[in-house]
């Protein structure tokens, strides 16, 4: 398994809006066995993406979707920068639903 | 939601050995969404836990489970140490399985 916990940072104000739209672009992503969008508890304008994927390919293959695509294009405007970006190797996984 | 993402430092050559503990001490905990153990791409001894819990309670809760408390026990003595810890509040999840 290949996967990436990302620290995005929104423009002031606009943690939300991109969120919705991080979420809705990426639905239906072959290969993708879970993409958590979530609020950092401290920075007001911080989100983390935790991502864990079958394989990095799965991944790569991803960002050619055109719902992911017209994501990335929607929410361009709404990012500030990026924080820190780690790849894993997922070894497993616990918790409801399997 | 209540999310967590932290970075465990393995005593050298004890990652997957910690890895085995912590997934089989965390297979059944009420309200936890997604619990993953990953390697760290770059750090050899370094492990990533995310975690997803439908509360901060019931993450709190956690900790007092046999299954946790027997891991915890069991596992320290592989730890070296730790690193970042961040809180977060997930919005959202995509991936299979729903």
């Amino acid at each position: 398994m290949y996967g990436l916990i990302g620290q995005i940072k929104a423009q002031p104000g606009q943690r939300d809006a991109l969120a919705a739209i991080l979420l809705e672009g990426t639905a239906e992503m072959p290969g993708c066995l879970n993409y958590v969008v979530a609020r950092d508890s401290t920075d007001a304008d911080a989100l983390w993406i935790t991502e864990v994927w079958d394989s990095r390919d799965s991944h790569s293959a991803s960002l050619q979707l055109p719902a992911v695509q017209a994501a990335i294009a929607k929410g361009r405007p709404l990012i500030a920068g990026f924080g820190s970006r780690t790849e894993t190797e997922p070894l497993g996984r616990a918790g409801l639903p399997r």
